[in-house]
């Protein structure tokens, strides 16, 4: 069932943004303690004072996370949130244009194609479609997405920049640069771009971006941005065909990763990008991209409509055009195809 | 009200195609005559057969003439077509994919809309929506349309091309080909483009493309390809605003332009340039668009979202891409933008 949410929920929850990754929290010690911890216990551990532990308890609640408090015992983590928090994901957005409107699934076809609806019906720019689960997820040129529930993030949001037609492709790559970022503030992972949707952590897939759009070559009607990622799905949760080229944030960090904060961050770094990029241009993604960019220098073959063709990626163009260094030739562009290394 | 007619209706009706414009045929006789002319005087002018005479008037009542005819006194125009003869196109178009579906409206909002809708809703490539009169008819950058009822010729199609989106802008310049070919076979007009989609027959606006898409970087879900032509609108017919900008084939060849014919006309050649696009690639479009270019070499202004550039036109190059000349500098590229001469 589909669940309407206006953000705007009088929720008074303030966390901080600095909140930083390699630093533990109230969450890694309930995590590593089975039993109940004193509240006295993670205040000392922390070097924070109690009532700031029983705020973050607070916060973590609302995030989903299943801690039951008692007096004179402490706190003990019965569950990790078994579905997104929105209203937390609502309130931590509540400013943004990306926080403006939601609409939350347990399970839908695709976030994409309802994002595509809803903005062929006139859904206002910001609308996000969010799912724990899709039935029919799409990732680039038709193929299958799959994510168990509530173990990945699977989101799609409504977009009507003043762009060109020709431009849109380099939303993709924004979209992929924002993702980038939010994953890197909240792990410790590293993430790289396989031009031109692929997010990689070493040479495995931990989501990718689908971008659809329509309108005219000069007047853009809407853009809908579909993101992906394995969060916490486990190895043996990946299709078995997969187990050797995906992976989880999860897996690759080897901490359960809060899905609610993370969607929160990457709406707001996606918003943040978008609007950089509808002011200032596309520079900035574009040299951010370069320095995250898988291909570089490798020997690849760009798959296109009229056969394979083969040679060194050399990073992309100012459209965001792939550019590959041929034998004996000139330099390609390629402004899509599917890319494999050799 | 509309009405849903799949073509293939049994008509057995066989056009020449080779009908030429300059040649004097039966309505022309009709049209210098107000009343009766006989069979033997048409077929002596003609210097065809009795027979002939019979299947030509036989074939242009199936296009919608009112001709009245008695014996011993021979034929009669009593009125030019006050609608489109669909089943006559559907005929026309049996064996093509641009005559698979015809939607056909007396009054519609759009037809770009309406094909929209349907492509969006699955319609099968080839459809065709077709309306004597817009309500809301749309020009380029949101720009009103409008044509009086039954005097132009307005109609959307939808493609699903195997071709990129950085692409899909080559096929407004497709369609514009079309249009000029289908044009000059019928009339004695010539018609040049004026980047990227309007019609002219001297200085004068006679009809426009619109084209819309949606889909992947790399993979189309639909185009819809709109066509709007002042056929046989009359001077005093066009808003006073336009008077002196636009012009319709009537008043620029001084003669009556069969509509249901044109129509038809249009879709064979849409097609045509479609497939050869399609299978071949775009280089005969841009061939053929640089001989119709309009502003080639004339001082113009171009648009744009960061203000306006003005320059010498020299052309497109590979991508439909406008190549403008600027003053004591390089060669600049316009994907899009509202060009007007200086």
């Amino acid at each position: 069932m589909g669940v309407v949410m206006e953000s705007g929920a009088p929720i008074v929850y303030v966390e901080t943004k600095k909140m930083h990754h390699s630093k533990r929290t109230v969450i890694d010690i309930l995590r590593e303690n089975p039993g109940f911890v004193s509240g006295e216990a993670i205040s000392q551990t922390l070097g924070v004072s109690r009532n700031a532990v029983h705020k973050h308890v607070k916060s973590l609640r609302k995030r989903g996370y299943d801690i039951v408090g008692v007096s004179r015992r402490g706190y003990k983590l019965e569950d990790e949130p078994a579905t997104l928090a929105m209203p937390f994901v609502a309130d931590r957005t509540r400013h943004s244009l990306l926080g403006r409107s939601f609409r939350y699934y347990d399970e839908i076809e695709s976030t994409n194609v309802e994002a595509k609806n809803l903005a062929a019906a006139g859904a206002p720019e910001g609308t996000v479609v969010v799912a724990e689960q899709q039935s029919a997820g799409r990732g680039r040129l038709g193929r299958r997405w799959t994510s168990p529930a509530g173990k990945g993030l699977l989101f799609s949001v409504v977009l009507r920049p003043p762009v060109d037609m020709a431009d849109v492709h380099l939303l993709t790559i924004a979209a992929a640069i924002a993702a980038c970022d939010a994953i890197e503030s909240l792990t410790d992972v590293s993430v790289r771009i396989k031009w031109p949707n692929d997010l990689l952590i070493d040479d495995r897939k931990v989501g990718g971006i689908l971008l659809e759009a329509a309108g005219e070559q000069d007047a853009i009607d809407w853009v809908v941005v579909g993101i992906g990622l394995n969060v916490n799905t486990e190895y043996n949760e990946l299709p078995v065909a997969l187990r050797r080229t995906a992976v989880s944030l999860k897996t690759a960090s080897g901490k359960p990763v809060d899905r609610s904060e993370l969607l929160a961050r990457l709406l707001l770094s996606l918003e943040e990008r978008y609007m950089d990029a509808v002011r200032n241009g596309f520079d900035r993604v574009l040299t951010d991209f370069r320095a995250r960019d898988y291909l570089a220098r490798r020997s690849i073959s760009v798959q296109t409509r009229r056969g394979p063709v083969t040679g060194v990626a050399l990073g992309v163009d100012e459209k965001g055009a792939l550019l590959v260094q041929l034998p004996h030739r000139h330099v390609q562009r390629f402004h899509s195809g599917d890319v494999t290394l050799r």
